[in-house]
C-alpha cells in the first residue's frame, strides 16, 4: 500500500522541526513507518544545491535563478527519495515542499502564484502532498526564535516586509486549498503540537486525536 | 546604443570555440568591442551550477533536474553579465545559449519544446538573441573530435541515439526560426569560418563578408 506525503510548512523559526518529531512520535506509536526529508537538500545534487541557495554570494542572485534551484533540489527530492518510499508504504514527513516555493518566491520575492503553479506542474506533474500542516505566526516572533539558534543564512537575512509577504501568500494559499491546515504557531509548544496531531488525525484517519 | 546578442550553438566537437574566436577576431577588425561568454557558466554561481551538471553523480539526474539547473545559470549570466554588456554598447558572442536546452533537453532527453518554450518565457521573458549560428555536422564526427581532446563529461558520455535527437531537433527549430542560421560543420575549419562571416555580414551588417 502507497503511504502518505505530510508537509510541515511555515516561516523561520514556526516551529517545523519540533513538529515533525512530534508527528513522527505520534504516527510511530501507531506501527506506521515513516521517513522525514527537509527541503532544499535530502540527494547529493539536492543537498549541493542547499548550500549554493543558502550561501552569500557577491553577486545578485535573481529571483528565478533562487526558484528554479528550489525546483532543481525539490525534483531531485521527489524522484530519488520521496515517491520510491511512498511506493514502499512509508509515510513520508516533509519540513517544507512545494508551498514554500509558492510563498516565498512567489510571494516574498512577488514572482506570482501563476508563475508559480506553472513552473510546479511542469517539473512535477500532479504529484502533491496528502496534506500540509502550516504553521502561522507573526515573522518577528519567528525570527527572533531563529536568530536565538545562531547565524542567519541568506535567505534569513532579508527584511521583516519580505517575510510579511511570504506570511500572507502562505494564508492566501491556505484559504484555497482544502488539503492545507493552518495551525497557530504563537500558542506554546504543547498546544501547537496537541493541534497538529487533531488535524493530522481527523485528516488522515477521519478521527480526532 | 544597445550591443548585439549572437550566439553560436551545436554539438560537441561541432567547433563552437574555434567559430567564436573567429568572429571576434571579424568584429574586432571592424573596431567592434566584443565579450565572450559560454554556458553554463560564466558568474561565480553559474559556473558551480556548472561544476554540478558536468559532475558524475551516484543518483539518477531526472531530465527536469538538469533543465532547471541549466536555466538558473543561463538567468545569472543573461541578468549579470550578457544585459549589462549589451546595455554597455557591447556585441556579446556566446558559446551555446537557450537554442541549446531546447535541443538537448527538449530533444536529446525528450521533454519536448512546448515545455522548453514555456519555461523560457517564464524565467527570461523576451530577452533573444540577434542571430543563433547553428554549427551542424554528424554526432560521430563531433564526438570524435571531442574525445580527441580528453576525457568526456557526464552530458558528452550519452548515447550516440541521444546525439542524434538532439541534432534533429536543432535543425527542426532553425528551419522554423529566422534568427538561427545553419552552417555545415562537416566542412574543413577555413570554409567553416568564411560561412559564419558570410551569415553574420549578411544577417547584421546587410553585406556579404
Ligand atoms: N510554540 C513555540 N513556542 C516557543 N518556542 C518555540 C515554539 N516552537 C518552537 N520553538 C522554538 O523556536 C526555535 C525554532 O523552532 P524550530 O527549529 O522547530 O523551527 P523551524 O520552523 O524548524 O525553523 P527553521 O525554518 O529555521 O528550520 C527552537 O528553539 C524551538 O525550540
Ligand atoms: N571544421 C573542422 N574540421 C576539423 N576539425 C575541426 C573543425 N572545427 C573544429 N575542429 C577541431 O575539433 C575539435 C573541437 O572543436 P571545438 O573545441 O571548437 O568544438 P566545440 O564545439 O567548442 O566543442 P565543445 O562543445 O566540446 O566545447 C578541436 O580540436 C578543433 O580544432
Ligand atoms: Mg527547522
Ligand atoms: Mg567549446
Amino acid at each position: 500500500m502507497q503511504g502518505k506525503f505530510i508537509v510541515v510548512e511555515g516561516l523561520e523559526g514556526a516551529g517545523k522541526s519540533s513538529a515533525i518529531a512530534s508527528l513522527v512520535s505520534h504516527l510511530q506509536a501507531k506501527s506506521i513507518a515513516t521517513l522525514t526529508v527537509r527541503e532544499p537538500g535530502g540527494t547529493p545534487l539536492a543537498e549541493a544545491l542547499r548550500d549554493l541557495v543558502k550561501q552569500n554570494w557577491q553577486e545578485k542572485v535573481s529571483a528565478e535563478t533562487e526558484l528554479l534551484l528550489m525546483y532543481a533540489s525539490r525534483v531531485q527530492l521527489v524522484e530519488n527519495v520521496i515517491k520510491p518510499a511512498l511506493r514502499a508504504g512509508k509515510w513520508v514527513i516533509a519540513d517544507r515542499h512545494d508551498l514554500s516555493s509558492r510563498a516565498y518566491q512567489g510571494g516574498g520575492r512577488e514572482l506570482g502564484d501563476a508563475k508559480l503553479q506553472t513552473l510546479k506542474k511542469l517539473v512535477l506533474g500532479d504529484f502533491a502532498p496528502d496534506l500540509t500542516l502550516l504553521l502561522d505566526l507573526d515573522p518577528e516572533i519567528g525570527l527572533e526564535r531563529a536568530r536565538a539558534r545562531g547565524e542567519l543564512d541568506r535567505i534569513e537575512q532579508e527584511t521583516l516586509a519580505f517575510f510579511e509577504r511570504t506570511r500572507a501568500r502562505y494564508l492566501e494559499i491556505a484559504a484555497q486549498e482544502r488539503s492545507i491546515e493552518v495551525i497557530n504557531a504563537e500558542q506554546p509548544m504543547g498546544a501547537v503540537h496537541q493541534a497538529l496531531i487533531n488535524a493530522l488525525e481527523s485528516a488522515l484517519f477521519g478521527a480526532r486525536g
